[in-house]
């Protein structure tokens, strides 16, 4: 469940968010964004949490994955619906992991 | 609950983590560091999920101010207490937040 990403430095998108009351499409467009991202180059890997807030964190290998990834056509698409139907609000960070550390890994 | 930070750049500490069974002492001391998080010089705001993984970011106006809260004497018991007794599993990642955007705010 915690993404094994591989040393740093890698970039980080944390998406967090609250949703409507508007289910239509959701849960599917969810799980096949994942499979998506998945499969775009440079993607590490994932952390996804809701109960009433909530965080999706996705790990790449570079700025220029994360460029690619947010302009993919069925992603585009994806964050339009995200906008007009299913987030009430949401804030997305590109971030540079610097450092890190844990256990057991 | 989606934090309210500044304008970029700033820093993230996210925490993901796995939960063992003991309960004793948790809650509490979960409670109690985010008191004392707030205090800290340099904090810029926390969003925190659990559903099975626990997600919690924490945002900070530096690298300094990361440092410290690390160092804080109360926090460095709770941080024991965590690997001893509270988590199974963790990462720490420190990241240097680039660019943000979203809505409302």
């Amino acid at each position: 469940m915690i993404a094994n990403t591989p040393a740093t430095p890698y970039y980080a998108v944390i998406f967090s968010n609250m949703r409507t009351e508007i289910e239509e499409g959701y849960a599917e467009t969810s799980i096949e964004m994942v499979s998506l991202a998945e499969a775009q180059e440079g993607y590490l890997g994932q952390e996804s949490v809701r109960d009433g807030l909530g965080i999706t964190i996705s790990y790449w290998a570079n700025l220029d994955a994360i460029r690619k990834w947010k302009q993919q056509t069925d992603h585009l698409l994806a964050q339009r619906m995200g906008r007009e139907k299913w987030y009430s609000a949401y804030k997305t960070r590109i971030c540079l992991v610097e450092r890190d550390y844990g256990f057991p890994f």
